[in-house]
């Protein structure tokens, strides 16, 4: 018996050895990681003098970065040139000349608040495993609601603006059509959505994926900036279809263009129709006093949908749906009363249990990095941030219009800015007999800058076609981190890359 | 002029040296935020001495945290006293004695690939904001395929098994009846779902979405391990509603159990229906040769959930759907062809911008953090912490059978635990006359013991009540850091807590 206690007790120390040496080799191994990070990335990564990509082809780097998962595990030495790898050939969102995407740079509170995320590992569902991030998450949406014009209300963070979007028009179906629930879309008649040609695409994905399908997404004019027609919206709305939901955009994605949600909430009203607005890209001005009015009847919307990830820099993904309703909708849309995750007698008021709010049943912490963030700078720190978006982004369009090789698409209301790249050969008085021909030539001008932008790797900026438009770029300017220097920059590189063609 | 110059040339330096400050103070705030989250999350929250939490009343923690958003930012001093007091009064998941989840513990590759993820901060919809991403997630889904058998297929990372699960609905619906996708449900017949009893709630959460309804949803009953009957299943299936997705479950939420596979298999092809296998919980036994036969028959599914962020440690959220369909009806299904992100017009292979098989648009990078402890520890490592885990939970059901005040609601065939504790005042014989009103006083001690244990901090399990049994608690064993010592305790520490009851 001795014997065997003895044996016991020598296999217990064994373990606990071996489990200490296992956390010391993981806290090393994160620890020098951590620098690598520093340094690769948000030392380097941020330098305007390094390259924003290093372009490699699909089958160089898959070769580079040996990807394949073997039967054995690799070294401390080889595991830490994995992360240089993956961080050397990764594109560095967080440089200055990075234009290619709705978001850019790096806020580094926001930053240490997704690590802390990540670290802490827990789920958004019960205050039970996340009594902080249950309690923050109300205090932000809260915040966030306020700015609309909302003193109650309700809301949740969710994983991306589609998914935000998916959610408004869920909870609006169930508004309009509670038996959907239960019964499906067969108890109900055929319903109608309307959203603008420049509206997001994640519109027709959340129809298609909801089962109403994508013919039933009405497509509504939109004016030369792309902003919504309202005379159009009305005169789509016809009653074969119950018209339940229209959904109005706050920046559009491309143009930045802002729809009149004044008057599209009057015929939203008139028609008993849930008004939806995507705020995602342009909810953000909500911050300024001086270019909210932009979003001027915002707060008559039933929800909206807001990505901080985007022009505030909390980083991906950080996207709320915000609910003017005070019926506990979202809840009983969504709620399925799990008894294993949702007990009802447990010591604790239970309405802070809010995760059978989401269709998800684990849901990442995606509060803290903007709660921490927005404590680093305040409300004003904020608005500063959208303000220099803008004043750069006014900055940009002057200097353009004076150099001959652009011609902008429309001057937009916001941060995006819409140009052609006209080189010298294409380049045509507006009233020569072949300008037509030449500017259609202009469409294959992108593409050629933008793998040669690429290959050069000095900056990221992206393209596409739209509305009988050939290619055009859209820059955007969203980092506080930039200067008139890196608006200049652009203008100069774009015409280098382009001299030739 | 000359004036001019000086001036711009001076507000240049200004600014270059503001950008320079601020920088560095973000970069200094980062970096001592890391030492805290090493110290006090790392260090002090995998230490079974300290409390896995600190309980706070939601309004003593309101007060503590003191959350509300002002309009001006903090001091460096004060927002580092926030990163410790978020560190502090959150639950420590990290912790040895955290059973409260299917996911606990920490692996430190998996971390490092979470927080290199969250600094390069890009999004999984193309190759070129992705290069590394795109390839790494085709890579690791490739594996995870071949785990599963299947040389070929699809997949995704998706943001939780629950949205996996979504996923697969709509690919079985869109493969079932493609004319969803443009004319919703209302030109489709009447469609049947078939899960058990037992499976997890988010196939009803799906079915509401989806606008299939939950009335649709078609429970098929159990046997008392928690596996689902398949004579059941086939008698469930009539023909007044469509059968076209069966989801079966490998390991289920509360009781572990594995649905017969094979047999359901048989079933779905003789009625044409599309076979889901949620292996959420369940799928990395894939990693075991001893215990893979619990799904015997998965790779006759048509598509497979499973969560590597449970069981394997990768982290939340990692979870991915595979698809057997060599068609690519994922992407047919959710494709909505944006032309300002999926250009056609690029340089490179754009079959590599795999973001439109997604209905999100941004998409978090899920799979680096899988990759890398891949990599580090290998598929035996892995393997290792899958069988390791059965052991312990296989210890912790012996040494429960030798106590008296523990009583098994099953033996199940995985790594969850349920029992009762039966205190010493409601002990009685089975064949004793008031054995059935004890029992039912039971239900009442889980709640009790609950409350106690997270006052003290020492440990976090979860109870529920099912199908007619009263109250009990679900210990599960997913740590790799845990020894035959935590059961120990585990056990000590419920005694101890339910002693006077």
């Amino acid at each position: 018996n001795k014997m065997q206690n003895n044996r016991e007790q020598n296999e217990a120390k064994k373990i606990k050895n071996k489990k200490i040496v296992v956390l010391h080799n993981g806290k090393l191994f994160l620890t020098e990681a951590f620098n690598v990070i520093m340094e690769e990335i948000l030392h380097k990564g941020t330098d305007s003098e390094e390259k924003v990509c290093e372009w490699k082809d699909p089958d160089q780097l898959r070769a580079l970065l040996d990807l394949d998962l073997r039967e054995h595990g690799e070294s401390h030495k080889q595991l830490l040139q994995r992360v240089r790898d993956v961080a050397r050939y990764s594109v560095k969102t967080c440089h200055p000349r990075f234009f290619n995407q709705l978001f850019a740079g790096v806020d580094y509170h926001a930053l240490t608040g997704r690590l802390l995320t990540e670290t802490l590992n827990t789920s958004q569902y019960t205050y039970e495993v996340a009594p902080v991030f249950v309690l923050m998450e109300e205090e932000v949406l809260c915040k966030l609601r306020s700015l609309v014009g909302w003193s109650e209300g309700d809301g949740i963070f969710c994983p991306g603006g589609s998914m935000s979007n998916m959610y408004a028009m869920n909870v609006a179906r169930y508004w309009a059509f509670p038996q959907v629930k239960t019964q499906g879309l067969w108890a109900t008649p055929r319903m109608a959505i309307f959203t603008s040609q420049q509206g997001h695409y994640s519109m027709k994905k959340a129809a298609a994926f909801l089962g109403i399908g994508t013919d039933n997404v009405f497509i509504v004019q939109v004016d030369e900036s792309g902003s919504m027609r309202p005379e159009d919206l009305e005169a789509k709305i016809v009653q074969d279809a119950v018209p339940f939901f229209v959904n109005a955009t706050a920046g559009t994605t491309v143009q930045g263009a802002f729809d009149p949600l004044n008057r599209i909430a009057d015929i939203s009203e008139r028609n008993g129709m849930w008004m939806h607005v995507d705020a995602a890209w342009g909810g953000s001005v909500l911050f300024s006093k001086k270019h909210k009015h932009l979003v001027a009847g915002i707060e008559r919307a039933n929800s909206v949908t807001w990505n901080p990830h985007k022009m505030l820099l909390a980083g991906l993904q950080c996207s709320v749906v915000l609910f003017r309703d005070t019926t506990n909708l979202l809840m009983h849309c969504h709620s399925a009363k799990a008894t294993y995750l949702f007990q009802q007698d447990k010591f604790y008021d239970t309405s802070l249990d809010t995760g059978d709010k989401s269709i998800q049943c684990g849901r990442k912490v995606d509060c803290l990095k903007l709660w921490l963030m927005w404590k680093a700078i305040g409300t004003h720190g904020l608005s500063e941030r959208v303000e220099k978006a803008f004043a750069l982004a006014r900055y940009l369009v002057e200097e353009m219009e004076k150099r001959d090789n652009f011609k902008l698409v429309c001057k937009g209301p916001f941060v995006n800015v819409c140009f052609w790249f006209i080189p010298p050969s294409l380049r045509r008085k507006e009233n020569s007999a072949d300008y037509q021909e030449s500017l259609s030539k202009v469409g294959s001008v992108a593409p050629v800058i933008k793998e040669r932008m690429i290959k050069r790797g000095t900056m990221m900026v992206g393209y596409q076609p739209m509305d009988g438009h050939v290619n055009f770029f859209r820059m955007v300017v969203v980092s506080p981190q930039l200067t008139t220097k890196d608006m200049d920059f652009f203008l100069d590189e774009i015409e280098d890359l382009g001299k030739d063609l």
